[in-house]
């Protein structure tokens, strides 16, 4: 046989993203132009195109006109976009990711309604709701575009402006789900208004997270602005947000967006977070996960010496400064299965080798790949004493 | 309020990929390197990854061995990877892709045997089992490693050797997947050997399709093989199988990879060949409704005066030598619905303007957005009569 039939062929491409992040305020009011100029400046062709939008159910009790102010804005953009259907409303939180008919009434949708890869659907609402949208339109038709208009601190500043998406999976946290960035984000400073104070709060940790890996400067700058964020004070949480955002968005731009090798999202306090919040049955929020993670690891990297005592009593003090608790029981009475089930599924969703994010200093990351257990019980007795 | 804070911020990067198609005879034999090679090559760090093998049920009835001859084969890689579980077999062809319990019983077992972002699913089989894999690998953990190991014509020449995975929704078929390279792709010739006379020839259609809107010089080479092809010499289907994967690639590589613009994937004589597959319940193979489909805008370009009458008897009588059926009675028994909902369901999968693809000449695409019920019902009409 002629050995060319059998010589090998090498597929090799790149392909290009690029989505901006828009900061505004009164999205739907119907002067403010930012989404309007977006999506008339998508259309190309000359075919109106068709947008599927999702609402958190959450949103309703505090903005009672919303779906009405939606339509309202929609209504004058009706030769460029066309709502189809009625504006669908979920609830939100972690239960629209658990229960698989929300996926189902969506993609349900997507097919009743036509949503084609070029139509769009859009998502307001936090982080669960733009998880679950966003896999929706990941896997729809291979991709539909997805404008994201996250409305909690939390999404604003972390995943809302990211690639990721996800649903949970009979328990397993982002067990499904894809890499597929959205066409543009919108983050609304006035939704940040209707949060509640523990959602206002616990969208701060991952604001706090960011600068103890990347930005030391951004942590002083938090520090000095406790009492304005406590207070919530608007001005400041724009800034926050901003910041956390830009960070947020360069790890992933300059690194390894889809997370194919080896190099880390920016996960410190993320190992016994997710464990937390599951032991919890979410009644934790993320967030307040995320800052007992934090909490736990930061003792850990000073009990390992790599952190002093010093930086340890200034990171502590910030996050019960900003309110939040650092210490929850679920920690204490089921220390083992956190350490053993918590690393390896830890370990699994990411794949490879574990690596675990801890502090050498306030904004010095530094890399492990165990974690012993004599250390980490004495960081859980640590934590519940100076709580 | 300072207005840097809502300075808008853009994220903007590529993704690469590179993949690799070998092309092998015999790929678990004990003396065969390719597969072998690849894995080692792979262990970049210390561990040991694991694998779990998905087998197309329709191999075991030809090849009672195979799965003994896989588990010994990884036998001697233990120090590279493991397989995980028991090899998994699974009914090939459309089922595979309609009843979501295949689908939700390799999630399962990704689940059950911890197989992460750095371990691999290894799929052997047709198209619609590499398909269902690729699906399950791209949306657990967001993104598990895939290993193609195509078993037929059909997807060792054409979807095999893509990016894409899909799964069917309550008969819309491929309505839910993602666009995702797999990292390599093994060709065992010795494969195609086991096909029955339908899975050989139907596999050619998709090559016919290649060759006549990209490669005149393949379709001349496919002519002067017609006898060889037809009477199952293997060197010259190694041959098609291998330059109809090239031109494949090509496409993918130096196009729009993951269909985000308005650019055609090589979809010519599909939007009939879609609608006839489900219309005849699955009795006949993609490819056979793909050489319909085919046969259809052929004529049908003629009829529009684009291609000529001597080009139109030409690419029939390729398909009639080879042993092709060119014409269905679900064709004529359902011509309208054809015409409406293959259109409609056929732009709604690509989204945007209607672009279908025909035929200026051999080797020559040309595309048009519309296609005119009489001169479609002319064609129909024509085909029943010279079948």
């Amino acid at each position: 046989m002629n050995e060319n039939f059998l010589s090998p062929l090498t597929s090799q491409f790149q392909v290009q993203y690029r989505y901006s992040v828009q900061f505004t305020k009164g999205i739907f009011d119907l002067k403010n132009p930012s989404l309007r100029d977006f999506l008339i400046s998508e259309k190309k062709d000359g075919d109106t195109k068709k947008a599927l939008v999702v609402l958190d159910q959450g949103l309703i009790s505090h903005y009672p006109n919303l779906v009405s102010e939606i339509k309202e804005y929609f209504n004058g953009l009706t030769l460029v976009v066309q709502l189809t259907g009625d504006i669908m409303v979920i609830p939100g939180g972690e239960v629209c990711k658990n229960d698989p008919q929300h996926w189902d009434s969506l993609v349900k949708a997507v097919d009743l309604y036509g949503i084609d890869r070029h139509s769009y659907m859009i998502a307001i609402g936090g982080g669960a709701i733009l998880d679950l949208v966003g896999y929706v339109a990941a896997v729809s038709h291979r991709g539909i575009r997805l404008i994201r208009i996250p409305t909690t601190v939390l999404s604003q500043n972390d995943s809302g402006v990211g690639v990721k998406n996800s649903i949970n999976y009979h328990g397993k946290k982002n067990f499904l789900g894809t890499f597929a960035p959205p066409i543009a984000v919108f983050n609304d400073l006035l939704f940040l208004e209707s949060l509640d104070v523990r959602d206002w709060r616990s969208g701060m940790a991952e604001a706090i997270k960011v600068s103890l890996i990347k930005d030391k400067d951004f942590f002083l700058w938090i520090e000095s602005n406790t009492h304005s964020l406590k207070n919530r004070d608007l001005e400041a949480m724009a800034y926050l947000v901003h910041r956390c955002a830009e960070l947020h968005m360069e790890h992933i731009a300059n690194g390894d967006p889809f997370e194919f090798g080896s190099s880390r999202p920016l996960d410190f306090g993320h190992w016994a977070a997710h464990k937390l919040e599951y032991l919890s049955e979410f009644s934790i929020r993320h967030g307040e996960a995320v800052a007992i993670g934090m909490a736990l690891d930061t003792v850990y990297s000073n009990q390992k010496n790599f952190l002093s005592k010093v930086e340890l009593d200034r990171i502590l003090d910030l996050l019960k400064n900003l309110g939040f608790v650092i210490f929850h029981t679920k920690l204490a009475e089921n220390e083992k299965q956190i350490l053993y089930s918590g690393l390896q599924e830890f370990r699994e969703h990411l794949g490879g080798k574990l690596t675990i994010m801890l502090l050498a200093g306030i904004g010095i990351p530094r890399e492990v790949h165990e974690i012993d257990e004599k250390s980490l019980a004495n960081s859980v007795d640590y934590l519940e004493q100076v709580v």
